[in-house]
């Protein structure tokens, strides 16, 4: 598997989702019968996508409408949310300004302090509608705002970072997170993320995470490849990732799911993650585009705000409809951005998959949907460029 | 064969048809002495080339000019013909609404009833004209419009989904339609499609088809792999199950042809299916672009009116030149649109084949027309944008 | 080397000259060491460049021009010079119509007669100013106008199609070109081509060719790839070729020369044409950029009028310079299309090659210029709209 | 390793950085912990980062301001800034000519004569400012301005050209370049370069390089592969390289620093050439981009004045911010092109690099960041052209 690239250099060929197809079995499913049932730490859900912990993507009112919808949404602890009270004018802004002023104004904007009496209202405000309190710090910031999270009532707690492992060397001065000793302190299950290897997903299954978040470098808002030249495409890393996984299990009988976490647009993405082996989705774009989403059509990366080394990319990313037309449907687009859960559950119709267990084993084909001239004339008909 | 993407998920390597390219031989031939005869069911036709059942491309009209022609339309059982007794103010109305308004008002427009009396009706037209008259139905439809078909006088019946298998399960107040049963019922020869593998290509002949129709993910107005993720490039497909073909054939005797259906656009095209193991193809946007066709300039996919999960686009293709033109010549234009039969000739004659059984087994080379910083420079100076 | 696309089904990766580059060895050369001189039948040239026998590329004038700057360029005897007496107002006409009525044009203009006379005349005004009279006939009609060239004093003969072999079927009206008697009966040295395999080398070889033409499918003016589907990339079929060259030599002690045509643009093209085996290039379009072609900015395919499946396309390639610059410089653009053997010769030097046999073993790497996001990027800050 | 691309020719597969990413182990790092210090010749520098020797990029100015931030700034002796007195009225001109006369202006600017005394004062410019005085010449006029540049205090002398060897050979009236002569002679640490591989590398180091460039063909301002043919792709030609400077330094204990130079943008494709073995890179566009770049905000290739072939092209980059930000930030941008120091210590810790010896060993995979159609849809998304 490992190809040379250079005298004592090798290097494996690592696939992304855009590359690969699914193929269909010697059965099919009437889709209403695919059960997309799963489990996240002790939560069921009926569908399984959570929404990223991104400030354009989750509010209080998102997290409760996707819980009440069947899925998930993660509250960022350190955005928007948590250093102002009010946020809408906030967010008014940054959907305002051009592109040359966002950068410099996002660094102006959350250089304001994150306050821990927000936090906890945050939470409250989802418990007392009805939601599941889903939240997300940095490995920074966790153990600070841990007990606060946990006394307001949360569900979930997710450590993410763009890299995560359980070995990080700090400068003297600094104590790093020890991330087996806060999942054995919480009092909630605690996700970890981000990763793309065997190995660290594994480390972090045996330091106790609830669930793994896998993907680095794929998202449509992330420049981290771009910026630090650091990246696994999708289906390489959710594959490696669901490998720990089954071993993991086989070894303690603990089943601790591998949530696929960036660069997913459209239902035909997700289907590819699962059949790859992941248990969920972590999408963030596809949600920003609802009519509830608090970005108000555009979209940004967590690693935006930096002072030193902004990363990601604000997308206009515009309104096509309600979350429950993205989410469940019934569609009003017909490029596959629109009733993700439709297009899971036809999916696993057409494959022949009567659950998500069954989804993880359909057959892969690499088949790259690169463009060629072909593909840009239909484009270009497609624009009414054609004669 | 087969490529490890990760721990423990192998996949194949999948080529499309726009991957290949044809290589000629020792021997070369006169266009006029290539022979494309081919037989579906018991019908001869010179033309190895089918219009497909979407409401754009096939009415009564074009059936019976396309049977005149030497070739084959399908019309869409499902669709505005027999939904309507008048189609062309529906139709007038498809090609006047803009981008956003088109699938609302598919959703709408195929929300009315499908009448028996206008399935034997169109039958019956296309009959009395002369022409061939092959229909097409999903498998949810196919049994309740079974009868009405054949006792209109039809000569050929098109079992048609995204994929079909003889093994589908439903939620129990459904039946599955049987397929072998079907088949046998039937007085008139039934086509079943789509799938893209071996061993379905083979389950569908033992059930009694009378040609397989190849092609999951790859159309111009489809969208399966985006929304579903589901699809197997065309030259590895048509290939898979044209060796079912051979197999079932030393087995029983029975030939039984392979039609490769979906993203077919040029001559080129055309010829390399067949190359891949072809007996005939099934085309749509090419004939769509006709002067004669239903869609007034456009084509759109037969899933895209579904009013939970809508597949498929609506493309604007543009009126090229007449019917006769796009499928015999003369050509009026020269980027393999117009004259598919005198390019599938040429091409034979190119590369020395007599006859379909022969341009079957000439000579490929996986030869990727990909997008090069060449091609974007000659195309650019195609455009007038060089210096 | 063979790669399964499907059950039974085997295909060879053929590559193209776009997707490989030149590797520099250990040694250097000073650019005015290197010897470009080559042979075509008992011709010997400085330059191993041909101009293409396209309408829009060489005239009388044109064919002159490259004889006396070390080249050589062939004129089209089926095409407007031929045909008519004056073909100045009949350009005129070509380069002034829109897209739309440009094939139609052609296909009225080439219905015009091939005047035996003005084959005569043409090839005796090259020879009279003092240029190599070189000519091109497709096999229809090579043996009706072999005659009247010899006697005219043409000093070579080309015979070229789209594809040729040795064995060409015809209908019994038909009596097929026999190539082999056919180059045994002429007086001049006989070119063939052209073909993109060794055995068809090898076999027009044998029937005696005074040079062979390799290239079907990869030039910019020709759309034989879309149209049929025929083709093979360049630096596989030149490779191919050059070997059965290199075998026909040693069985036979002839050493008959491999010309590279079609799709070349740029010195670095004709660079790595000869290093994957070729003796000389036979180039259009780049010619057809100098003030003195006759295509006035346009270039069009020689199979572009047929009445029944025009293939190629016009080109608008603009003036950029005088055939002198072009050719040998100095350059005025830098972007590979100016100083082609200015080009060569600094390649040479780079890559230590002092002669063109040397340059046919260079070191060659498998490097697909494809393009990528960064170099999407580098365009877009290339055309001015990075921020 | 070795693929056959047709008979008797065969060709290794060389990978570009576009193709390649860098994997996170298992261990983590705080960014400020990553060691990124390096030496080249006796110098010890903080950043392994410098600046290429183009006239848009370095002049005394920008020389001095890169060695106080801890980097380097190479002065090309054949410029502007030795044929005039007073470079700014040149560099404005440059500046304000359209794309036609670019190539003309240039060619007449550069028959100025380079003047002894220029270089002298310029070097003492550098000093004076304290700066490190690092300086570039091609091999024909390195030996006769390499006494007045040791005479003038230079620190370090780049001997470079697009394919150095050697063994050079030129004609009778010319003496080339002895390298290892002239390396001997000169009192300052000599640079060498360019190359791509591991024999020359080794021949370069033998000859007493104090470090090797390598890139051949990759460059933003270059043109070397489409005017050439000539290029190997930067991670195979860098892996490659560092294998010889591994094996000199395993037979000599000699450690010459091996630099990566051509066609870098971004922090991540820095992060990358470490990556694959890289001792530091040479970069020009990003620093182009500076308000204190002599360019303003154009960017061109060193041989674009060339009277009989000029190569590389004028690339407007415009300007990004000051050179502070540029190179060690706060970054204003979030593309990866502003802190490209911070960009590598983040990338370092993300992957767990204590220094740049333990960068070049970290993981690598082939991971094509092709345009794919899902990436042309993100595209459309960030250009607002979404739905």
């Amino acid at each position: 598997m490992e190809t040379q690239i250079g005298r004592g250099k090798t290097a494996r060929r690592a696939y992304g989702i855009d590359e690969i197809a699914l193929v269909p079995g010697n059965r099919t499913l009437d889709p209403s019968l695919a059960d997309t049932k799963w489990r996240i730490g002790n939560i069921e859900r009926e569908i399984p996508i959570i929404a990223s912990a991104m400030d354009g993507v989750v509010d209080v009112r998102m997290a409760v409408l996707l819980s009440n919808l069947g899925a998930l949404g993660v509250l960022n602890l350190e955005g928007i949310q948590t250093r102002y009270a009010d946020p809408e004018p906030i967010l008014d802004k940054i959907a305002s300004v051009g592109k040359e002023e966002f950068v410099p104004l996002m660094q102006e904007l959350y250089a304001e302090s994150i306050k821990p009496e927000l936090i906890e209202q945050r939470i409250r405000e989802i418990k007392q509608q009805g939601g599941i309190a889903a939240v997300s710090a940095t490995p920074a910031l966790s153990s600070k705002y841990g007990a606060v999270v946990a006394k307001a009532g949360a569900d979930l707690f997710f450590v993410q970072a763009t890299v995560v492992s359980t070995a990080h060397l700090s400068p003297e001065s600094i104590v790093p997170l020890d991330l087996a000793q806060f999942c054995q302190e919480m009092p909630i299950p605690v996700v970890l993320g981000n990763c793309v290897t065997y190995e660290v997903t594994l480390d972090l299954m045996k330091a106790g995470a609830a669930a793994v978040l896998v993907g680095i470098g794929p998202g449509a808002a992330c420049t981290s490849r771009g910026v630090l030249g650091v990246g696994v495409p999708q289906a390489t890393a959710i594959a490696d990732c669901a490998a720990a996984r089954d071993d993991y299990y086989q070894q303690t009988g603990k089943y601790i799911p591998v949530i696929a976490d960036g660069g997913l647009i459209t239902g035909g993405d997700i289907c590819k993650c699962i059949a790859c082996g992941a248990d969920g989705v972590m999408i963030g774009s596809p949600f920003a585009r609802a009519s509830e989403a608090p970005g108000r059509g555009y979209h940004w990366g967590m690693a935006t705000p930096s002072s030193v080394l902004p990363r990601g990319t604000r997308i206009r990313v515009g309104t096509t409809g309600t979350l429950e037309q993205i989410l469940v449907g019934p569609a009003q687009l017909d490029d596959g951005t629109h009733n993700l859960l439709g297009a899971l559950k036809t999916s696993m119709g057409t494959l022949g998959a009567k659950n998500l267990k069954e989804m993880q084993q359909v057959e892969v084909v690499i088949a790259p949907s690169l463009l060629t001239e072909g593909k840009v004339y239909q484009k270009a008909q497609q624009l009414g460029m054609g004669k």
